[in-house]
């Protein structure tokens, strides 16, 4: 239970294979409520990106696990008064057991976890979504048991959920592909992180090719074409990123069993359509649940709750 | 305790004569103390408007049985950045166990309704305000004993505190007086869903004679002229509402044990002067109070708590 | 335990010497845990302006003593719809079992507390800031051990912070030297105030001679030299405030052992330099986090937690 005990989550690259299937395994146990585990402690949120999946199920998994939650909203903190993020990190870290932190650069999200002596989770970063890449692997699992040689595609932009889903099926032993528009790959460096997981054992494609990807995989997922903080070039991204669409005709193109995930908010008519959303393959408000679970996990180690 | 378990309160209409006695006499249990629930559960606040005394209200009234409570501020959540309400509520009602909802329209309300499986409570909507309400007849119940037959004149706007007052009054066998300039009138649906509660047994009149509205009344209410979103058109309706404000004048035509209620905020020398709010016959401290049992109550009916 | 209870907290001049050394010696107890307490109260936050520290380190206290906070946001409360704080203060009331309220003018303040019933905290004014102060007295015992005779020197702005300290320092019996720019003193009444508990026992100086004011001293102390809500005359101030920086050669002329204190944030390079915040001489995160103790001590008195 105390595996991860003191650690921080910044990125999935931080976990081993093994640690992976133990997070995976308690969140099941506590979804299940096979287990209960209680943790008075108090989860301190500071998120400068709007939420509400991220937001809602940190703090329902701390309620449920007996602790507390303080939301530190930059509009009401005195960062917005341009105290360095040092000074501010090592004053909550004086008040708070474990902090989940939403920001843009990773690079501030290490900042604050060196000058934090608590956990610190990344609760979303320019460059990675590790909580929600844990929580589609437990969806993924529920459905087809063992992960080990299942393969994945995702199509759309290269971005933090990509980057983390080639983390975490790497680690899983899993098959990953994606599928971007030149000019929207995911992060070179987490590619080469998840090559040196997968040691060769697992594929690793990055393709332009939707359909090529697709095809006969276990699951299809996407993620918004322009994420928050992209507005202004959504429509320039529209043309680019037709052929990524997730519709009919490429869910036709994988498994007859596959299931279609989307880590929301959904634009219909996008990256997806209504048919394939609202469709009996797609998982994804069990995938959005499961942020609550695989979260409570993770909390429950990083605090070393009994 | 479980009547209404895993029901929605979206309207006064919901509920049996019966279900709102025992809603008051659950609220004054509470109050008193002579009975204790728990119910550890969690309460989403999704407010669309500004709120004082319902956000604390429900807020004190969940920490008092033991439950906790998310603040799901539009400005905070994807909400905001155009997730339709379907997708919303149904993510929200897997981390959720109940949702208080502060909305413009009825009809978002209703769909926000439909699609979450967990009891969803109206906490003020352009067309209604039961919550408030019920805090109202507690009120005048801890005030006379009895409803039944007693008399209430509510002066001013045909807003959703009048909508709800029509139908709450009907409900518990009171005859209600709804004095309103012309062109201010409450929602005409509303009016027939009284007269058919109240099927001729009760009181109910649409006038716009205050002062023979005000005569002999048990309870004089008044709320401000102009509600949230209205603040523009605020000055076009001072000369208009004039005849309508519960002053000395006004308050001496109702029964001398007549008692004088207002739901607060309060706009002095407007809809209300000061003598009479501060004076011994207002009970509006008292009346914003019981927001927090009846509340309280609802709260634990809707979930089951024992 | 119940020393307190019921009372407010508006200014320290409200306590007597004897109260704030049982106050101290709480929070001592509670710091090291030897002492455990509970109270299942609600805390409401009141706050007009930004705070991460004073938020947070009352949010955590209550948590860990068992109860609740709620966060009145201005912008959420119909207090931003022009209600007027008296009738803000009779519903809260109604509602709250204690409140810390952050606002400028301490008249505001008394207004609140004199319209509810239930303790009020100051938790900053443009007059005082009462929390800080005795958080800086826990800091500076954890240090010296007796308070009684050791000397603080502020440096900087005649501020709520330089106020309390006259205050604090007098009640516990340290000499106090505030040293100020022409037309930046502490106020005139709090110096009254402070020279009326003193009796003449303790060192009260104002003076412009911060090199003088340093000499000898056992407590270095500067906070920032533009407070919130001064933002625009922070550039005009800074060739006004040089001669009062804490730096290494002002820190050469304290006492050897001498540690310096800021109540944060700090801005380096005015007030207060990188050398010196970040020497061995500091003190200031252990002074933030005493924030924590000292206030859940006083939330604990005022609440007659047990």
């Amino acid at each position: 239970m105390t595996a991860l005990s003191g650690r921080d989550l910044l990125s999935l690259n931080d976990l081993s294979p093994q640690e992976v299937r133990e997070l995976l395994e308690l969140a099941t146990q506590l979804k299940s409520q096979k287990l209960k585990l209680r943790c008075e402690k108090v989860l301190g949120l500071l998120f400068s990106k709007a939420s509400t999946r991220t937001r809602v199920s940190f703090t329902v998994a701390m309620y449920q696990l007996g602790g507390q939650v303080i939301d530190l909203n930059p509009n009401v903190t005195q960062v917005s008064r341009g105290e360095p993020v040092q000074d501010t990190a090592r004053v909550l870290d004086r008040y708070l057991d474990i902090l989940a932190i939403r920001t843009f650069a990773q690079e501030e999200l290490e900042t604050f976890a060196n000058y934090a002596r608590v956990p610190v989770i990344n609760a979303l970063t320019d460059l990675e979504h590790p909580c929600q890449v844990l929580a589609d692997l437990l969806t993924i699992q529920e459905c087809f048991g063992d992960l080990s040689g299942l393969t994945l595609t995702y199509v759309g932009d290269g971005n933090n959920v990509a980057n983390s889903l080639l983390l975490g099926c790497a680690l899983v032993g899993m098959n990953v592909r994606i599928a971007i528009p030149n000019g929207y790959e995911p992060n070179s460096v987490v590619v080469e992180q998840a090559r040196a997981i997968s040691a060769g054992k697992t594929e690793i494609l990055i393709t332009n090719d939707a359909k090529a990807a697709a095809k006969g995989v276990n699951v299809l997922y996407t993620d918004v074409w322009a994420s928050m903080g992209q507005e202004e070039e959504a429509s320039n991204r529209l043309p680019i990123f037709q052929p990524y669409q997730i519709n009919d005709a490429l869910l036709g193109l994988a498994d007859k069993q596959a299931i279609v995930l989307h880590c929301l908010p959904a634009h219909r008519g996008e990256e997806i359509t209504e048919e394939v959303i609202e469709g009996s393959q797609s998982k994804v408000w069990d995938q959005a649940e499961n942020r609550l679970h695989v979260q409570k996990a993770l909390l429950a180690s990083l605090l070393g709750a009994k």
